[in-house]
């Protein structure tokens, strides 16, 4: 699939120069452009590469002169970064799946499919499930008993999604995505020693030894549209109600959300995020890699944590935090150069206590 | 199914009240019960709900006036959290999976299946597994050589057991859980920089660049009784002997044991956790989501770790822990508070110097 | 297969003594061992459990000796643990997959396999890929869209590979391991609060409700020589060019590699470390397991962190860091010393505060 460069232009709603007429059938880092590439270099740090590379055409920075960086076209956009979106849609080649129904696939008759679903080699297809029209169901994925997926979904291989499920449209899952397993809950016939502790902040008292019993998640998964799930990563089903994914969130590989949990629209949550059982997340919020949020708290609208914050509290709306425990984020860097030194402080101290002890110095 | 409230109170060991020959055939939170539905509302906070629901039977608080709250029926149970055990394993639809054995599914002739075992679409059962009486092994799971599985097991969508292991009664295994992986043991061919460095505490001195060789996993997995692992987990196998599960163990999703690990019964094992190779968990510990435990360490009974909990050290049996490097959890909130008073603290401290270096203060 | 002692001994470069011709068909713990075993007790300490066992050969430590042990033959290897890498391969009892294509395998015409590949049941192997031969292809795996495999390749159950990745000789995967999933990209129209977050260090300004756009990842994965990969681990697709790791490169399990990233050679990435997008790893590193490294970063050669330290920032080549935020290691160890003293400075600060303000003491 080719391109000129005024159809891209067109497309993202940015100028194009020069050569308009110009084809190209993919983007490159400019030092690796062929000539059918349009070169991406949308800082003037990137174009160094150019003369390296072939390219006869780039994606540019505002205000690039693009005659003089030896190019034949040139495209410039308002803001690059949000023309990637546009760009790296039209230029990608996708995994290759074939369309329509793979024979291997095992599909209940029970199932309903849409008009053009693609369903791929030996998946499974469980009975009472509903996929709506324009799905991709990539190869080896699983839908279970009554889940209804939306149109114009896109499961890539080995997705596992259980019973009673609810995805909207626009869903995208990266291999290996689990939607609706069971949330994570246990308990013992008499207060155990977590029950205690929570209560306690610190003393379990004396131990008893107890086994556990399972609380089963009779609830279920809601997901709104234009979710996205990364690879490996994990949604539970809820106890009594579903667990709730609002519209427009997007899930990083390796993430974990337990049961219960609610989650607001248009939220980025990253690579190994844990969010346990019965936490609400309010809208517009990012967790960063590895971010860890603590059960049955209240996350508010446009919090952003950096990596790796372990939340342990409720966090308003609007923070920015850092750290285990999560702190604001400028407390946490004014207490981390704190600690840093640290060492010298218990100097500092024991100098004074000797001078305090021994004004005058005569020791 | 339905069950009336009668049946109910007596499989919970629970006490019924009203017209106990009612019938349910669900649960529900209390805004969202319809009239079939057994209203859940063990907090006299939950039944504020009730009024906006058509629930008319509740299970409620102990001492909670069930005609005073409008209601037909109530059970009400010593301890309701564990009569969630029982009320959901009642009420659980469960996935859904046909019973028998699918078509499509690979089964070696040497392979030998127990009474009344189901083996979901597409899944592989290798030569000289024993699967026992009662198991269902879902959809697109994979059981290895020669590997055992006790009786009543429940295997979800695509979960993988390796060569030789022996799992007990009542397993149940979550979407994409991985037991039997091979440990994660390399050895370079003189001395590493890692050897040096944890004799050294901190100096790698000269480095070497050297490849690594892989150590086998000669050993597999044993696993006990009643034991349950989340979505995504993986239990890697030992290298000389096998890794080691006790009984009522329960692991959340992506959860992570490494090479000749030991574990205690009836620990609880929260999401993203993991315990590097050849620790030691002794019998009811609990750590908490993302806790880390490094290798060859050991953990006494009844341990608890809070969140993100990271042990460097062994932890002595009945200790509640937290933090990064882990600490007795009264000492962590100890620290933490002195920490965010940091800054202040190297204020008051250089106030303290200017009065002892000038006490008469007229500078 | 059993191999005597003589064999093992020259296999491994290490010294017999004894009956050398006495045969052993496996390894065990010395208390553990069997008749037919070859007992490992390569330290005096785990000597002391051969009495209870009943191996007539070990491997044992320079300098021990073997005869006033019990023993009929023995092995002693100059490094022991090395040793063990040998050892073990032949010790090795495999998976027991069965040589040859499965029938149930679904092979794309379009796909080439070389010489004495094999491929288990109901793997998926789609057009244009190429697999080297020798390699081993297991049960339930995936493999993409002209995406290319070396020679002699194990992967064990459900592993995924996405299309157009590029790995090559003597691949292992883990079982559920994924290559290829999608790079986690999004932008927002105009300038999100993350941006201005890393701008601002902390002030994010008002807050804007945004959805996100995707950025698709154009480009693949190209994986070295000697590369393992553990269980569930994922390794993104590039946003322009390849994510890149190089040869001889080991991940554990649910290890997460974000796109664009790079890594040298002979690189060891420990069990649910994440590395965000585009961060550079030199040659010869190690990180601890639950590293995090954040996004755009670069390691040096020769780094190692321990458990669960958190890279916020650069790491010059050859350090040994810990911590959250990432501190060379013996600055973490003396800045951690005193945080567990902080509370009694805090104390010795306050009665300095008292004696300074009153010199007489006379309160």
């Amino acid at each position: 699939m080719t391109y000129t460069i005024k159809e891209i232009a067109a497309s993202l709603g940015a100028e194009a120069f020069g050569d308009v007429d110009l084809s190209v059938g993919g983007v490159a880092e400019p030092a690796m452009a062929g000539p059918q590439d349009l070169a991406l270099a949308m800082k003037p740090d990137f174009a160094k590469g150019l003369p390296q590379g072939q390219a006869q055409a780039a994606m540019l920075w505002q205000g690039a002169d693009w005659q003089q960086l030896g190019l034949k076209a040139a495209i410039i956009a308002p803001r690059p970064r949000f023309a990637m979106a546009g760009l790296s849609a039209m230029m990608d080649p996708g995994q290759g799946y074939a369309a329509g129904i793979h024979p291997s696939a095992v599909i209940d008759p029970a199932a309903k499919l849409g008009a053009d679903v693609s369903v791929g080699p030996l998946s499974v297809i469980s009975a009472g499930a509903v996929i709506g029209d324009g799905s991709v169901i990539g190869p080896q994925c699983f839908i279970g008993t009554d889940t209804v997926l939306g149109q114009g979904c896109f499961l890539r291989e080995g997705v596992k999604i259980g019973a009673r499920v609810r995805i909207g449209d626009s869903f995208i899952a990266q291999p290996g995505a689990t939607v609706g397993g069971d949330g994570f809950s246990f308990v013992t016939p008499e207060e155990s020693n977590i029950e205690k502790v929570r209560d306690s902040l610190g003393d379990a008292g004396e131990a008893k030894a107890q086994s556990y019993a399972r609380i089963h998640s009779v609830g279920s998964v809601s997901i709104g549209d234009d979710v996205e799930l990364g690879a490996n990563a994990c949604i539970d089903r809820g106890t009594v109600r579903d667990t709730r994914i609002g519209n427009g969130v997007k899930f990083d590989n390796l993430a974990q959300i337990g049961h219960n949990v609610e989650i607001g629209n248009d939220c980025l949550i990253c690579a190994q995020v844990g969010i346990a059982g019965s936490t609400r997340i309010g809208h517009n919020v990012v967790l960063g890699g590895q971010t860890g949020v603590s059960d049955n708290l209240f996350i508010g609208d446009h919090v952003i944590t950096g990596g790796a914050t372990k939340v342990l509290a409720n966090v308003p709306a609007g923070r920015v935090m850092l750290g285990y425990p999560a702190m604001k984020m400028e407390t946490h860097i004014e207490v981390y150069k704190g600690l840093r030194r640290l060492p010298r402080l218990f100097r500092d101290v024991a100098k004074l206590q000797k001078a305090v002890s021994n004004p005058g110095g005569n020791d």
